[in-house]
């Protein structure tokens, strides 16, 4: 009410005259989502129209229907959740609507959703903390192997750019659908990184968030497309060309950032595709990663299985093998869809006497296990 | 279709057992929104519950009912629009729901809104294009004055990394209810430098979009305050915090970025209440910025008018006149609600003799002449 006095007084004193561009404050000012004490969250949603109104996300795997009061206010609070960054959208008489008191929204292929973030625990690294914070560049680089200009995201930690110091490199590879925007949004890398720095469980490092649809120069609405509708599956997809050009994105970085160039400074790690572009890069470049984390994945069907990038693969793990790494670290969820070629590919290096740390989890192939396993992986580095 | 069947075997082929987070193609694909030839554009929603769809934005000033067909596809295509980024909603039985073929969102303050691009003209500028492309920073810095860490987003233009040179600067400040995003989304600041400079209209220059709120460390939901809803009027809005820091600014970029650090290769220009810091900001320095854009603004009415960054105002503005500069640019719609305001500002310069440019356009308080405003400004400077 005081808001709305004061914005009243405000326009007056202006002299209004018709304004755009300008979102006024509501009558009654709804809270939604709301973090209760105890880790219950309350839903809102205003509409005097609507027949039903529920909720739907990981927050929310039953669903959940709203009750509405006279004021035509819908609310659902939910059971105790546990910490995690949650996604959920409203459905209004069977219409996907974004929560209209949030506007946190994170693209997940061609869905938008709403997020929230339940604190305590694990989820508390998902938060933008009272911290130093290193910063994020969206920056395009040339690949002579893909002929195209691309663009990609770098995280340099804090004190970088002031620093005459050398750091190490983490490259983060995404699945199929996400792009170089993918490992920041619904991967929250920034906020873990700062975090984990912060608390001294990871080291300074820079982080490189490379586009990992060869056929793509920027995630959709960032290239020359324009304001094209992401896909899921990519015609270039598993083509080889990804890994092939790779070296491209190493030279670039080596060469434009204040890294150390050493195989014991270098990890990568990739999550579903990225997790196959993870084992088959750190193979093909046999003595270039001390650290190699694999994602909720394993040896996936390639387009083209004569892409050199594909071929000889067991000789090339045989290499990597004998020039040695500190660390090949493979995560997978026990509901993952992937989890048989997971425990394919372990086979794989167990015949070979390949050695690995294995983490098995619950859950599927999921953001909040991706989260997690980068949680982890930063933590063993360097 | 061919691509269901690819998702299919690419599916069964890695062996299904239940996924999340993955985005299944659609039955039919539905496309929306449909630049046609000619700038008509098609909007698409599917339903086959609602009675009532439409379409809201300022592509659409007069709404526009859908019809549905048999398929429950409902349709609405509009009359030729002029090229312009446009932002719309749907409204489903007077539900606001954002367009689900359209991933492509932005917000402003508390709203979230669908965007699109109808192409020629001045909205060739707002696309990316195949051009090089700077490089754009979201990065720290410490602010003595407000004893505050501060996040501000910087643009580099194309080659600043690789090359020697040194650039100039232009400080963009945005108004109420906007943050350190607002620039660079709705404002499309990148695309539109890219493309000028590619054009040779403008010059290379690294572009500082501040923070102009002086109690906000950073952009809602980029804080450690989390995700809080985003509101129109701040408690410290002019209240001289924020011309009172611009210093801590001026020396983070000064002693971070290779920039030409003389009058002459200094520009600042803002819209609304950056409009505001702007006027105040360079009569408080009255020998840094030989360029000064004050777009839809004037003297507002300050929260402290006591502050010393507001005291002394027509002194320290003749200070400025009798210093020189090289362009003083004003930039005001005919039905902006600040019209009247702008005019008083440009009487106060009138009488003592104050030189400026001045340009009157159509249309209010709004992105579409903001981003005008920057298209014309940006090709006068340095």
């Amino acid at each position: 009410m005081k808001g709305n006095l004061l914005l009243l007084c405000l326009f007056l004193s202006f002299g209004i005259k018709g304004q755009e561009n300008i979102s006024f404050a509501k009558k009654a000012e709804i809270v939604s989502p709301q973090i209760n004490p105890g880790n219950t969250v309350t839903f809102r949603f205003e509409t005097n129209d609507a027949k039903i109104v529920s909720v739907q996300g990981d927050c929310c795997p039953q669903g959940g229907n709203f009750v509405k009061d006279n004021n035509g206010i819908w609310t659902f609070t939910t059971q105790k959740l546990d910490p995690e960054l949650y996604s959920y959208t409203f459905l209004v008489d069977g219409v996907k609507v974004h929560d209209p008191n949030n506007p946190f929204l994170i693209r997940d292929v061609a869905s938008v959703v709403n997020v929230m973030i339940v604190p305590g625990g694990k989820a508390d690294l998902y938060k933008v903390s009272n911290v130093p914070h290193g910063s994020v560049t969206k920056r395009w680089y040339t690949s002579p192997t893909l002929n195209l200009t691309r663009r990609v995201t770098i995280y340099t930690p804090p004190g970088y750019e002031t620093s005459k110091e050398k750091f190490p490199v983490l490259y983060l590879m995404h699945g199929a659908g996400g792009d170089e925007e993918a490992w920041m949004e619904l991967g929250r890398t920034a906020q873990i990184l700062d975090n984990l720095i912060a608390q001294r469980k990871a080291k300074p490092m820079i982080v490189v968030m490379p586009n990992g649809n060869a056929g793509q120069t920027a995630a959709p609405g960032e290239s020359s497309e324009g304001f094209v509708k992401p896909v899921f599956l990519r015609p270039e997809m598993l083509s080889g060309q990804t890994e092939a050009a790779f070296g491209d994105m190493l030279k670039f970085v080596e060469s434009n950032y204040r890294v150390k160039n050493e195989k014991a400074s270098r990890a990568i790690a990739g999550l579903s595709m990225g997790g196959m572009h993870t084992l088959v890069i750190s193979a093909n470049y046999p003595d270039t990663f001390d650290y190699v984390g694999v994602f909720s994945s394993g040896m996936l069907q390639p387009k083209d299985s004569n892409a050199p990038a594909y071929t000889d693969f067991d000789s090339k793990l045989a290499k990597q093998k004998s020039n040695g790494y500190k660390l090949y670290w493979i995560g997978i969820g026990k509901e993952d869809f992937l989890f048989t070629k997971s425990n394919e590919f372990r086979n794989k290096l167990d015949n070979i006497g390949f050695k690995y740390t294995y983490k098995e989890t619950n859950g599927g192939h999921t953001w909040s296990n991706w989260r997690d396993y980068l949680s982890e992986f930063a933590t063993l580095l360097f």
